[in-house]
């Protein structure tokens, strides 16, 4: 099969083997796939991951041991866990320390014609939502993921800060808890994708206020020291950014202030889902442009592209 | 009246001016007062602080504008807010902005025989408990800061990082939730305090578990990257130290394993005066020496020593 494949340098190959079905794995033909930024990372060594990136996805069950899922269209959760250690059991997969996690971390990802996946990781796309909605579950949900963590009420004061393909998503959903909300980041044109949807944005420096949240989605260096200078006292940082060199911040501000920093990574599927469908987020702005699987090579270099959202592969598939 | 000054240097002051009341303010005259790390670290130049250092005290109203207070053996919080702002007016005076801060910023301290404080900021010590006991009311009050901060429950597992006198408080403290507790230091004979009333103790590198909450009460600048190594993925960490360099730390883990840094400082009076009353707490053994605020100069210098826990300065007044 067609596949991206990652080591030290990203290859096209046309003969990558086809992935084989494990115990309780589903083989899917992916039909759209998404480039994120923990991929560019990958490329810089992130995770010394090497196999095939990409964990954002779209796909076409082809076989399953349990006959409902073959033909359905299914995105699916990245993190596959051991399924028997404390972890697991308490409903906290994400963290089993014997995971391994689509296109990350020790299994092959989905910028190939297949993958595999456990069936218990597979959520079924309704038909209203599209391939190009659908293939920002993933993202969606880590966005969701912080109103698992934290409660954000409706008269809280909040700030995003970044105007990336995350925060736009993050902007979107926290705007759904009816919040006071600001979104600040460095590009009008990114920002008013926002401000079209009646959200308030702001470019760097332009603001002076202080908030009850602030949500560090710039992946930047400098991220959490500037998180630090807009949160209230007893406010709280959710932190989404990893980076391989991070801004020394001042921790003693976070002792005086009664400060929270909550790390913060993958999320829930089934709100995504939920979302998606009742067109509560507007994802199509988001899509700088479209490539297919061939052209892979080509699409990670746009995406890595100043300025750029979210590139798509799109695999159409041979029937 | 005495006084310990402090302005780049600690000097002993025979003749220092009396405080004169504000409005709503009651003069106290100070019994014994207690010398915390904090004021180890203003010697240091920590907060800029000129004046009389010392925040931990029990005294004995001597005047105020309502009979009730006078004569009654008190201590007292230690942020005075402004009353009036957004933060005032929702019960956090400790996070105004305006505030100050007694023996730490813009008011000075109890290393005098008189000091002044607002009615508001007093609390009554019931007789049994004794002024050795009282002095420790309000570093015991920012240990019962954790539990009005998170929610420790009786399940959990919980490390205390830490065997000076705040470790030594907060072990106690957490302990009262029932949680599996474990306290971790440099020292056998101040972890032996512990272990007395039975609390699990460890010396450094003896332990290899996880916790669902750390709590950093090193004041060390390593402290902070010894809690992220002995965290659970999804626990919590609860900052308590500042220092003026900090190890820097992998905040990606935090992302990655989704852990909560949480700034905690100063506390709730009203349930370290319960748990004094109820002898829930012993703080009798941290008590390391007494001396008199004539010796003040070098009850600093004992203080300062290693291995040394809580010196207290007592006051003896004039009838």
């Amino acid at each position: 099969m067609r596949a991206l494949y990652f080591d030290k340098n990203l290859s096209f190959r046309s003969d990558y083997p086809m992935p084989k079905p494990k115990c309780h794995e589903a083989l899917i033909r992916v039909t759209m796939a998404g480039i994120c930024n923990t991929d560019l990372e990958i490329m810089k060594g992130y995770m010394d991951f090497k196999g095939v990136p990409g964990h954002e996805f779209v796909g076409i069950v082809e076989k399953s041991e349990e006959n409902k899922w073959e033909g359905r269209r299914v995105t699916g959760e990245i993190n596959i866990g051991c399924g028997i250690c404390s972890y697991c059991l308490s409903r906290m997969k994400n963290h089993c320390p014997n995971r391994s996690v689509l296109g990350i971390m020790k299994k092959d990802g989905v910028f190939a014609d297949y993958i595999t996946l456990p069936v218990r990781n597979l959520h079924i796309i309704p038909d209203s939502i599209t391939d190009e909605e659908a293939v920002f579950i993933e993202p969606l949900a880590a966005a969701f993921e912080i109103s698992q963590q934290v409660n954000i009420k409706p008269g809280d004061k909040v700030c995003v800060l970044g105007d990336g393909k995350l925060g736009l998503l993050v902007g979107q959903v926290i705007s759904l808890t009816g919040c006071s909300l600001t979104v600040i980041g460095h590009h009008r044109e990114k920002l008013n994708i926002l401000g079209e949807i009646g959200i308030d944005t702001f470019l760097k420096n332009e603001i002076k206020d202080k908030f009850d949240f602030v949500v560090d989605c710039t992946g930047s260096p400098t991220g959490l020291k500037e998180a630090i200078a807009l949160v209230k006292p007893k406010g709280k940082i959710i932190l989404k950014t990893t980076v391989a060199k991070r801004e020394q911040v001042d921790l003693n501000t976070l002792v005086v202030n009664e400060v929270d920093i909550i790390g913060s990574r993958c999320g829930p599927f089934a709100p995504a889902v939920r979302a998606l469908k009742k067109n509560l987020i507007d994802v199509q702005p988001l899509i700088s442009k479209t490539f297919s699987l061939d052209d892979g090579i080509e699409a990670f270099k746009y995406a890595s592209e100043k300025g750029v959202l979210k590139v798509v592969l799109k695999q159409p598939g041979e029937s």
